[in-house]
């Protein structure tokens, strides 16, 4: 195999376009159960059971914040991976990890990466059954969830349709004010720092509502939010050849102070993030008190911000002014925090 | 979660230990079908058939010497973890892949891995469904497996009895010696040069022969010899509970020219090398000519290379002298290559 010539370097491809070069090679499986590009992948046991299949990757250089304990790195690598279960309304069963560490850990540090795995995986009801151990220079740990669902009853990214309400299961902006407090230095009063970073530092994925909401049938559509609100609407809207006009922008309380006191765009803060584990999700309007109660029922919420629309382009619409919301978000190597 | 401050380096402790310390803090789920510890992990869909997992990483700096492509490289990820189903007799289905790509990777590079990937999947018959990009300081390919058993009919470590015949599927010591060249420079006659060198570039996973000898019902125990023959039977004595007598080094017909040439000691390179794709296997003895044509109808060989004992020890007895296989194999963290 030799090599070619044009030596464009990843900063100036990024992460969307690099998944599309190895998508691009691969032969894909006859009858594949869910397209690449969703959530979680599937294999078919038989006529009426899929497998699924999820696997998530965290960088202590991009996914592991200062102040973040290698404990809380080890769960969040977990509540990365559910959250994705919890998009598609599927139970975790049982989990698989492969480590790369750097030599400078510890005997301490490896004990703490393994209670932190142990505790997020019980957190949400699975198990880590194996996994594999290797030397690498950063910090890697990489899951693999596995977890059982009957044919057709799975959330995907591509249902939503025009007259569709659009709902969130929680508010947003508190990781990104959280990651500017851990990052970049931000002092925030008191009051809220804490809760600020708490969502960095010990995210939740929202695999209860996901579950529930799966049960009412109510869903057309459903991704986790981890690349940031604006960014899902589009993955949501490209799936399912819709748009959205969003009327509600579902901010966090604590972020609208953080970004008056700090000067800083709520509307940014919101829309832009990343690293936030809500559902975004599309419902059938005559079902959607049916799904709001489901939700309640189990100690969740969803807020309802707009409706899905024929036409194919996203705007937010708040106080009579009308925008486009762009499609940006978190991608790794054109997004650098290291 | 306060960090302890007894500092002890990873390098002291090695992957093992680590291994160890890592599942001391795993919560056990119940009626695990396969045990901690042996090449692959499972899960029981119902009460005949188990989901079979693997997960396994490659990582640059210890897995990829100089001179093997990305597209090698990627294809070797790939083999390694086909190589532990094949250990156990199962027909990998499905896979999915993390990577870490450092950001000097071009965009030629991600093409390599992609066609690599696709390439050693599609050569055992197998797709990938799935995955995630990440940044990473390291080339990082993480592989994670899925296939299909009936409970009861996955080869383990643990079956072994005294009396059984102890079998591989292959030669050793060529990946050793090839290593030797890549690695430290040794030159070797050019006309067995191509050949070692291509064991470590181009491995095999003996996927065939392991479904094709797991069906004969011959097999009481079977493990990858990935971590080099010695450590292979020292996995299969301490999950049986048994021990070995050695009476043939199956050495490879090239590495013992190569052993001759560099002044080597053949031993040291058939014994403790690693990375070598065999499968180590103990046969009931009545079922032994059944085992071996099995194997012949499908392409492979099969080797005697002694017997199963119940004194737990490992010897290797060659012209009437008799000494003591030692424990040791390719470890990281203790065994620097990079």
């Amino acid at each position: 195999m030799e090599r070619c010539k044009i030596l464009t370097p990843l900063r100036a491809v990024g992460e969307r376009k690099i998944i599309k070069l190895i998508l691009e090679r691969l032969e894909e499986m006859p009858q594949m159960p869910i397209p690449f590009g969703d959530d979680v992948s599937a294999f078919a046991i038989d006529d009426s059971q899929l497998m699924i299949l999820k696997t998530d990757m965290l960088v202590g250089k991009t996914d592991v914040p200062p102040g973040m304990s290698l404990w809380q790195a080890a769960r969040k690598a977990v509540i990365m991976n559910v959250s994705d279960f919890a998009a598609k309304g599927v139970k975790p069963k049982v989990m698989l990890v492969s480590l790369g560490l750097p030599r400078k850990l510890t005997r301490e540090d490896v004990k703490e990466i393994g209670a932190g795995l142990n505790a997020g995986a019980r957190e949400y009801g699975a198990y880590i059954i194996g996994g594999d151990t290797n030397e690498a220079s950063d910090l890697v740990i990489s899951l693999s969830l596995f977890g059982m669902a009957k044919k057709g009853e799975i959330m995907l990214r591509s249902g939503a349709k025009p007259g569709n309400l659009v709902a969130v299961t929680g508010s947003f902006g508190k990781t990104t004010a959280g990651l500017k407090i851990l990052l970049e230095g931000f002092e925030a009063p008191s009051e809220f720092c804490k809760f600020l970073v708490e969502s960095v530092l010990m995210p939740r994925a929202r695999l209860k509502e996901g579950l529930a909401l799966n049960r009412t049938k109510a869903v057309t559509a459903c991704i986790d939010s981890s690349d940031g609100l604006a960014w899902s609407l589009y993955e949501i809207a490209k799936a399912s050849k819709v748009g959205f006009l969003i009327n509600r922008l579902p901010i966090a309380e604590e972020v609208k102070k953080f970004a008056e006191v700090k000067k800083l765009e709520p509307l940014e803060l919101t829309l832009y993030g990343g690293e936030e584990y809500e559902l975004v999700l599309t419902i059938e309007p005559q079902l959607w008190r049916s799904a709001e109660k489901t939700v309640k029922k189990v100690g969740g919420m969803l807020l309802p911000i707009g409706r899905v629309t024929a036409e194919r382009k996203i705007f937010l619409e708040i106080g009579g002014r009308r925008r486009v919301i762009e499609p940006r978000g978190w991608e790794h190597f054109r997004n650098a925090r290291a």
